[in-house]
């Protein structure tokens, strides 16, 4: 019996890329998904795709990815960047530990090309790092935010700016924020309004929301100029 | 010893409006501050403003008040809208009960020019209802979704447009969905990519983002076309 | 002393099979209790038997079992179907991470002689999956439906069909929906009336309830037919 | 704006009834569906109407519904049983506080013409009680058990009868058994196989349920003898 | 029977003040309290007095009572300061409604003869606010803040200063913020380091930790220079 | 620094017996904590010592030991029962995988010389077997039972019994029951007054509450026969 | 039909005292309860019969029941004190505001003839008053604290005295020790080896316990010297 | 991209040491980060530097390092102590498993040059160990006390000390006290006012908030005497 059954239509129908979550699958599952879109001539992202299961992949297959071991995600097909310059996405971290799901957003982005930039280890415990790069945050349409512990930087920044931010909880810390819920907790409970919120760790899903959002505005710029 | 301390430029530095959250102050505090924005010339919005503390305001200042008690939101000064209306938000419920909060997004938006429909009642628990109106939501750049129980419908709609989908759960319901946790860890866990989500009940949050999204379009379009 | 005393006449009181959890059992005592089996005659189901478990289990005992590996069961003396045809289930899959779950339900099913399809993969980010199928589903008398993450897929399902939905939360996906949780009060507090759950991952219980309902037909037809 | 939305062949396609749950709404927003069923000549079911809010319904109206206070159900347009007795449901209680919703879970089965019977107040911690009622409850073919505090009745019962159990958490108590939650994970929790769950003080769904097993009864009496 | 039972000496022993939670006591209680107070001469504190039950103690005793209503506390014979001006706190606040807590702090300090200074409503939202006033905050040696909602204002606090820094969770908001929990979680995954946390709601507690810290500089003075 | 520090005369002020959890202990920590019993010639009761850590003790120190593995426990210097018949107690399990803790409990009394039978395996889905045996657990003056899952055994069997019933909930099962939570709060919340519980696994403590009770006794009949 | 069913043999079967719940039940059912118990000439106790509900028993039905408003119990034909002087019970209290809970025990206890004797206000901030006590309450066969806050007391009094302590977390306190859930987790979590906890102010609970540990007694001593 | 962002005055702005978590960073980058410091001559203090990972880093860099493997902390550059006798701080441990932590702030608070003692497994299980030093613990200036399962030494020593007590909840026990968090909340919701609390196992921040009353006593000194 096959296993799955393809989301032909997703990326027509929802504009946000094929992608296989790949933690709870084996590495036979992974690998019959991988040939069968080789076989159909389909690009695929996948993600939380860990090195062990990755070095296990025959290497005819191993091949034709672009792996990325920090973030975990690997892309079939890698396409040069469209021309899509002014759709860009920063992604502004807290800490070094988070640069882990900073890059799945960022892959995940570059899949689908839209160019994003990383401003890492910015916490507000240090906020002078913060303020110094505001302005350049500020030149972005879109902000993505990725921060453990009490995710305080998901408050400050959205006082700061007038675009979206998304924030990303991450599972990173000890005791009461060991598993993230604190942070998501702290976005979700924002002073600031209008914080957006994704799961914890969910790097893909915030990258699939900025995708949409521009769906969004080429919508709108057709509507009005089309 | 003055209590409250304006953030006077908010609207220009994040583009969200001046607003007051009602239901921890006083009678006599919210009376001060719509004095004080009365005499600064602020418009301002009101939000969970409950009737009996609206019918405690002094009537020559209820005149000046544009009061919805299904939101329990009040207007300062209400303006008609401006030519707004290529930005449009709809708003979907999936029961009666979630309208109070629907209405909340519906009058924030309002309050900052931007028109909003409602589509009430169409809950996945009699899907047609819901498919019979999908061609229809997928013309609006922003889907705003309000939702209490197991908030099923935010990945039933996330699965079938390509624009960005703000989740609100709402406190509706008994058992476990008493509080619009289920609804809350629903939206968040979605297994359709790319829902956005705000905390339980906070309708104002919702209308928000919605307004830093269309902020992200126009600072997009100034780069391109300006 | 021995440490286990059978429930002898289990499957004439309640109808359910004989079965032995082995999560928390040590292979020693997994053996001990074949073996009695084997003595005794009784064909038995074990559940949760790692496959490092099965493989430490004697070669000679090991023939006598059909092992399946994906769902963890073996089964004691498999004896082929009994004229059963009529009494069908069908468990359908919102993702391919639930398949263990779902071949837990068919094994036991298949112990009773109960015959069960699988569809699997059809969750509701991509409805048309769900659409395409429902028709052959609505021609089944029980319906279980496994699925982790949110869980959208019970409500959606509850809402199309007219006989009985078990629904079986799986503990898979990450951050809040990490351990089936959020999947399982979905199920619970689903706005489509009658969904019965069971346990996280307990495709074993949910197996059962479809045999007691069966049961119960049979009661039913004796009472009127008999 | 109309604030509901008929889900209008509910019935036919789901097979259960068509209820309305007034705890979320006002006094106003329940007459308007009255009336509208009423209007259209729809027999529904009211659940969670409040004695205050019953009383506040025009008495022309009143006269139409059969009100019953300790369930806070009521009934529009209640009609005769018709010759249904082979399919008969009991309800069994731990205790008197769990009556309301026993009463709840009878009056939804009442509404579709299947007579139900309560048998009060068996809890465990007088295990005689229940063990002198076992045989009569052996003789229906749905046992439907209402239980708070630690829900032991629900292993306890299903250990002892070979047909379907539906377990329906009550929210009485105190302490850590407050709100329902420790009867609800005793039910999923159960070392009995195959019980089944419905949210906590959820009478209607746990009927819904039950009507939905007679309608596998009628489908596959169809199938065989049809 | 007596009861109640003075901790006779709890001043001299532990340094902070004899104080009455009266939340869960009843009027005659803490009348009895008080009359043995007068009688034996001790002056006391009590919080949690609500309004209501204020109003119902007999006039005389009253009227040695200076009473609080937005704190809520009364201090029966109040004195005047003691030269004292050198150990000050600074109390800080998110909002508006953190201002009941706030002002209980600064009760129990000033039954204490410390002197405090509130700067309110000053959250992250609008950062400026705090930024303008860090440095007059930066010159008092202890600083409390209460804040509810994520309690951002810890960490950017904590990092701005170099003394002490007590964090007071604040139960006001709703949704996850409900009842201080995220605050209080927040205040304790701080990024910061070195942020001190007390109960949600618990002026009276970090007050008695500020005189406490003063103790210590009474006792290391006194070691050093005595 | 020695990092210890004998509770000296525990036995004589609380009448339980000197242990040592050795779970988050050093093998050598373990090792100079014997070491320093057998030059101060007590007797130790180890719990919680890990097969592994038992297996790096010097085997000289090993010789000392009486090793348990099913318990983890280990008596140094064991002794003859004391003359103790008439103090006896029942532990009774719900299931094979209670058995561990059952044992700790045994080992525990044994190690003061209170002896202890075992009935296993009766738990409630069965419950025939648990009423073979009830006769038998009534002429034991203290019942300890052990359960897991969802722990209806302690109310039905609080039910049965005169004497006192001491829960031991189980960290054994999945899903909800997974870390020994549900059997906990069923233990708590039971119908049948007067159950008394014990830490999750905490067997050791269920020993010492039945020590105490026996400590009681003889206070008791010294008051009144001495 | 009759909605409760009495365990008519619990006396005898289990030894503690025919009780009931009052909290979930309405006053029409309490009298109906009590004048069924005075037709049947049984004595039963009240308890959580708050005043409201007793000021609506009908006077001649009043009169026969003893009534104690600070626990808010009844008992129905109370008879004088058996010659039971030797079974004593010592309830210790850390606060004022766990007095409600302690005359529960109390009268509990008097129901069943054995005296008990309250010690209160003796919590563990004020070391003192618990110390000079302690002499005193180490003369009781059995101890039953009731605390709530942090339940520090348990572990200390566990620590002091070497009978059984009983422990019963009380539901004061604001916060995160609100329901009580902190003190019941200290004292299950206790460092002093034996407490016994019951649930969160379930005084009645404990006084059956200790009711049932003299029961072992009589048992133990008929069985030696009978 | 560098992957780190030194916060590059913290030590000045805020007064407490330069640190790294290393518990969520490779060894790759806690290597780039020490070689950084050595190059701008930074000293800088590591925290949860695990043993695997301290033996990975080259050994030209591990001989500058002073490793500590029971609190995982190694320090860059240790310096001599300054002349800083007067500023103590005592730190009380319940019982043996706590050290780890103990050690933790011991060494944080070295590396700022204020000496630290230890005062070993004196928890309230055997109360007069802790008695016996309360003497010498009332010397310092500033206590912190580490302890897990329930805690109750917090609100004990507060009550004996009038100085600063700071509680540190520790991750050790099993069943409810499993993660710290009985004794988190036992800290926060203790009896006695003004205990300070930190995250659960952070020594570090609990020696940072040492280091920041030591500043608070010297800008006090400063502003008196300076």
């Amino acid at each position: 019996m096959q296993q799955y059954n393809w989301d032909i239509n997703r990326a027509d129908r929802t504009g946000v890329p094929e992608a296989v979550l790949c933690s709870s699958k084996s590495v036979q599952q992974i690998v019959e998904i991988i040939d069968l879109s080789i076989t159909e001539s389909r690009r695929i992202l996948l993600t939380r795709l860990a090195k062990e299961k990755f070095d296990q992949i025959p290497s005819l297959i191993q091949q034709r990815l672009d792996y990325c071991s920090q973030s975990a995600t690997a892309i079939l097909d890698k396409v040069e960047f469209l021309d899509n310059e002014h759709k860009r996405v920063v992604i502004v971290t807290a800490g070094t530990s988070d640069m882990a799901v900073a890059k799945e957003v960022a892959r995940t982005l570059e899949f689908s090309s839209i160019p994003a930039d990383i401003i890492c280890d910015v916490g507000v415990a240090g906020l002078w790092r913060l303020l110094d790069r505001i302005h350049e945050i500020n030149t972005y349409p879109i902000v993505i935010a990725c921060a453990g512990m009490e995710g305080a930087i998901f408050s400050v920044l959205a006082g700061l700016i007038n675009t979206p931010l998304i924030a990303v909880p991450i599972s990173v810390g000890y005791g009461v924020s060991n598993k993230g819920k604190t942070a998501l907790e702290s976005a979700l409970a924002s002073c600031a309004p209008g914080v957006l919120t994704v799961n914890i760790d969910n790097g893909f899903g915030a990258a699939c929301a900025a995708i949409k959002m521009y769906n969004m505005f080429d919508k709108l710029r057709g509507n009005q100029y089309g």
